[in-house]
């Protein structure tokens, strides 16, 4: 159980977090002219934007909390076998960001011994921030802030499914996916880390993919928890241990969204 | 040819209708708590957004323009033989409204002697609006504005496709959508109106969508004109008018994309 003020702590840092990577991130967004623009050592443009944002964000966990270890996807791993590691991901939703899309975000969570115990995604160019420090989900925009949580949606007749691609999927997964993509009232492409944030939100019921990393869902854990939902991977171990996620607002579709992916 | 000065002057309305339509829709976004809150009268929040803004945004045309003929998503046609037409969408991309994502607009055209002629889409939540006034397409958010255009990609492997859902397609469209996807760099779905305007700024190449109105595309025919591309039917018509919309950004894809979709 971690320390709500060690965690309150952290949460600041997160808003600290997001905002330098706010400022390595924006000028290079929509600013794509050409499909091939490099730089001098070969990184297009969103890579520097990637790398950039990470490192400042690595340059002040390391400031404020030293002994933390650091999980990044541009540079990797820095002390993994620490008791609280940081889990970054500048630019979440790579493909949306290169196109213009505002379904991007910076994503940002804390782990303690392994478990994801706060989370936030921040989407700069929007705006807006959804987070959790353990006491509830919080969104915020300017001075306008919010407390979230999931929707009841008891059947997967009524649910909405989010996913960022069909291509996502592939062979037996991809079957998986079909037959609950054919049991849902509605399927959402193109959602990214906002499909996790709007089922936190209430306003979707489930995230199913394949093809995720931990820094991809590692935010959305507590948040979803603390939202009255759950974010697993598809056989209810660890999200994204196996590459899979999934995440419900209500816990009642749990069982049954894992039976249809299971074939059961 | 557009009288110029008559340009400008629809386009200031324009902005006033997107004001208008804004203040009648943004309350209601994000605020659907359950999937199924209907009003009084059987409507659900995003129907009595989507027909508020529309009224309000027919009042004004009616009040600046009474002569003017109007084509509306909610409430249909008011003198649609009339010189110029004014097509609306209040809320173009609904289920993503539903669902909370940002990719939804307010979609506003003019028609003269039936080819659409100015158009702008609002995404009020975001804050930022595409236009043409048939000099130029633009972009604003709060006080930044700026020119755009479309980029060149002169060869299908290198494009990026755009289209809101693979659920569009139907038949013989679904095949020919497949044979497009397979030879495109990357596919990109639950775009909505975006996937329009980012082809017309410049940052994807191609979408192709079926399923669709004139309201749903009106806008964007002198917008992809203007930013140097093209917006047409599949078979080269007018947009929409078989329920197709084949945008490019770079006219050397235009009869590359009508030969995979015809199957030649």
């Amino acid at each position: 159980m971690a320390d709500m003020r060690d965690l309150q702590q952290a949460v600041n840092l997160m808003h600290r977090l997001a905002d330098a990577a706010a400022a390595a991130v924006l000028p290079h967004f929509r600013k794509l002219d050409t499909v091939d623009s490099k730089d001098d050592a070969g990184f297009d443009p969103v890579t520097v934007a990637d790398r950039g944002a990470e490192k400042v964000m690595r340059s002040l966990i390391e400031e404020v909390f030293p002994e933390d270890g650091i999980i990044g996807e541009e540079f990797g791993m820095m002390r993994p076998e620490a008791e609280r590691v940081w889990v970054l991901d500048p630019i979440d939703g790579t493909r949306a960001f290169i196109t213009g899309l505002p379904s991007w975000g910076t994503l940002i969570a804390l782990m303690e011994r392994g478990e994801p115990v706060a989370g936030m995604m921040s989407q700069p160019f929007v705006g807006e921030r959804f987070w959790t420090e353990g006491n509830g989900v919080f969104w915020a925009r300017g001075e306008e802030r919010e407390a979230l949580s999931a929707r009841p949606c008891p059947s997967l007749a009524e649910a909405t499914l989010f996913a960022t691609t069909p291509a996502m999927f592939n062979g037996a997964r991809k079957a998986a996916f079909e037959r609950l993509a054919a049991q849902v009232k509605t399927v959402r492409y193109g959602t990214d880390c906002y499909g996790y944030a709007m089922v936190a939100a209430g306003h979707g019921d489930i995230v199913v993919e394949a093809d995720v990393q931990l820094y991809d869902v590692a935010p959305f854990v507590p948040m979803l928890a603390e939202a009255g939902g759950a974010l697993t991977s598809w056989d209810g171990g660890r999200a994204a241990e196996d590459g899979t996620a999934l995440a419900v607002g209500d816990p009642q579709l749990f069982e049954q969204v894992r039976a249809v992916l299971a074939g059961r």
